[in-house]
């Protein structure tokens, strides 16, 4: 094997089956999308790095995959290049080297996005995007650099309707994909209300922080961190109180209600979620679960969060999403509210796998190879094959007249269910014969009636 | 405007319409492509910068775009990335600074993919791939950065079927799009024969490079082109015969044969045009064109070349490809033949947008719109919504009770074609009224009929 011939460490090539399989989960969830009125957006690949950059945190700016910019080549440049080249050393402005890079996830595209097009969008804008991002993340099982995203959002309303329509999308999605999992829901106005009721706001993110690594570390761990922040042996109590909250929803939300006294921040978060339940109509496979350890580390969700756990998978969550009250501040335009959800396509991927919930008609490949058996032969072979395609059958003629093994070899293993032989016997007779490969039966007809007979 | 919200030169965003227009254009070549037993194959964005560099020429090489290494602002690493740099500057190998680089065309990732592979494919391997490039061109009309590349390829085998088959789903795909168009063939043997009669192969080059400006500049400068080339009269008088050579295919063939003596060369590529067209099945919209003057610049063709030309539309080459000899040699795997086409997709797209070609079926919206008139108002018809929504209609409910001029407005702007109106009086009566924007008809029924009557 030349050494030329590999792939960058994180990315990969998709065949055929693993494309037809991935296929299937993009239709399924685009196809509920546009049942709900969401319409497809796709933006570059390459964004300005000044779109990028500063938005995903310190770490996040590491991990974005900066573009050269053409024509350093030139030695005209090359005082004001490697003056330029410095300041990446300073972590400063780099324009004479890079001016973009590649899309780190959907979110800040469509930011920009909605920013540029503000004035031309008919609000609530409700867009879905199912694309490619790249991330300079240690590759590792399950983490790639090259992977696919797959968001919806509404933007533009404050409408808890919107919650409703996203938690029914990824009702009817893991429905349509028959991977039974549990939709997982909290309000950060609780988690708000907890850290106020623990003794102000500025608890929250200590609390979430802990709280977010229960599922890892267990509640004994959390504590001993919540102490490590500082936190009071009362305050760590009454988190464990609420940690522990158990049973149905409407017994969780009265709970909730008695342990956050009259706490209007979390009073907020528990109509919020009462609204969403009584909407939410039960769809076969999905359970509903209100989930008050849930808490999503990601700061800039402002109300309902979601988060899909797949059932009888050894899988960490495999889609979420929350409200957000600012999306394109940064891009000059404030105040624009929105809520969305994202679908691990990779994830999904793995556990259908997994739990072998691929329909077979996902694979679509060739349904009749025609034998090659002469000039003549293949000639009339060519125009029946034809007709085949015509009425939407995929077929395919060997492409030379080889020895009959070998042209069943490839038929097999293309997994091609039935050959049709044209010899100069059946050439004269106006006949074929038709085999099924996986029965072994064969018969001769005429070919007149090939085509129904394949139907 | 904030002047963070804009994208790099030669990019472009794709609103929902022009997606569902591409959408169109993908899956009818799609579905052809599959139809003729061509299996999909998807590569990463990213290439390691060896895979691509060298394969372009040396203008190609300047067009990549490469990636910035991660972990350059790393202070330690400093002076060894400066004399890497430097190596940029000496266009020298520089895996310092960057070792991947965006995907610059589909065949040498397929070549990559087939030599990485090459023991496990089914041989003849019959590919389609559907995926963007990226090239640093300087952005123009109809030129962009990132575009989509739409190939289709068969390797390991030297059957003409194979041209047949490629000259087939070019008529097919034009005709389901409706777009006539000529399918231009010659052979890069005739071309061959052409400069063996007029000398030596060695005058192909010039003879090919000057034959491809005849569209842009005519006879008259093709032979300045040529006597500047230092070909002498003589052979620009039968160069000039050559292009001259009028009439149907049968007629061509044989001028074609008597002008080129008993030339050996020349003779195959007669022969196999001759076989092509004796397989080729008229389709509506498509014609057979055999074009000496067709020569494709690029050399790495060896037998029949394709080209695509839109009747009654002002466009250069919607389509084009050809045969080559050897795919993978650049990664070690000598002597794997093929034969490939590709489509325009951006240039089909303006054709179908000038001649109004897509259908109307092509913008699937939502079709109909529930107004909000009040919280038991909005349960009532998100439950009917949903039902809809079980039976394939797109709908939506209007995410906040508004006047009902604001929810009309959000119907027209998003060109709703239905409304469905709850207020309390149906809500009691358990009816709904339904209104048909467009003719502005409407009617009361019961809202168990809602469903029927959309349908």
């Amino acid at each position: 094997m030349s050494n030329k011939a590999g792939i960058p460490q994180g990315t990969r090539d998709f065949n055929a089956v693993t494309v037809q399989k991935r296929q299937y989960i993009f239709q399924t969830i685009r196809t509920v999308f546009e049942l709900y009125g969401f319409q497809p957006l796709e933006t570059p690949a390459m964004e300005n790095l000044d779109t990028l950059m500063g938005k995903y945190g310190e770490e996040g700016d590491k991990l974005i995959f900066k573009i050269l910019n053409n024509g350093l080549d030139n030695p005209a440049k090359k005082d004001q290049i490697i003056a330029d080249f410095d300041k990446i050393l300073e972590g400063k402005n780099n324009k004479g080297i890079t001016e973009r890079a590649l899309r780190y996830d959907l979110t800040i595209p469509f930011a920009r996005y909605v920013a540029m097009n503000y004035g031309q969008l008919t609000m609530p804008f409700k867009r879905y995007q199912i694309q490619p991002v790249w991330r300079a993340d240690r590759p590792q099982k399950g983490r790639y650099r090259e992977f696919y995203q797959c968001d919806a959002d509404v933007v533009g309303s404050h409408s808890l309707l919107n919650e409703v329509e996203l938690t029914a999308i990824y009702a009817t999605v893991f429905q349509r994909l028959q991977l039974p999992v549990e939709i997982r829901l909290n309000s950060r106005k609780i988690l708000a209300g907890l850290a106020e009721q623990c003794g102000g706001l500025d608890l929250m993110v200590p609390i979430t922080v802990a709280i977010d690594k229960l599922d890892k570390i267990g509640l004994e761990k959390v504590k001993e961190e919540l102490l490590q922040k500082g936190l009071s042996q009362s305050q760590i109590d009454l988190i464990e109180q609420y940690l522990n909250i158990q049973g149905d929803h409407t017994q969780k939300l009265a709970q909730l209600t008695t342990l956050m006294g009259n706490n209007p921040t979390a009073q907020q978060g528990i109509d919020e979620l009462a609204y969403i339940i009584q909407y939410h109509q039960q769809k076969t496979g999905s359970t509903l679960v209100i989930d008050f350890t849930l808490a999503r580390g990601l700061n800039y969700y402002t109300g309902i969060i979601f988060e899909i756990k797949a059932v009888g998978a050894e899988m960490g969550s495999i889609g979420g999403g929350g409200r957000y009250d600012d999306l394109t501040g940064l891009f000059g335009v404030p105040n624009v509210p929105g809520v969305g959800i994202s679908f691990g396509v990779d994830r999904i991927y793995d556990v259908l796998e997994a739990l072998q919930l691929f329909p077979e008609a996902v694979q679509k490949g060739t349904k009749v190879l025609f034998f090659n058996l002469g000039e003549a032969e293949s000639q009339r072979a060519f125009a029946l094959m034809q007709d085949l395609r015509e009425r939407g059958i995929a077929a395919e003629l060997y492409h030379e007249p080889s020895k009959f093994d070998k042209q069943f070899k490839y038929a097999e293993k293309k997994q091609v269910p039935y050959i049709v032989i044209i010899g100069s016997t059946e050439l004269n007779a106006g006949t074929c014969i038709i085999k099924n490969i996986v029965s072994g039966e064969q018969t001769t007809i005429s070919q007149n009636d090939l085509a129904n007979q394949l139907f």
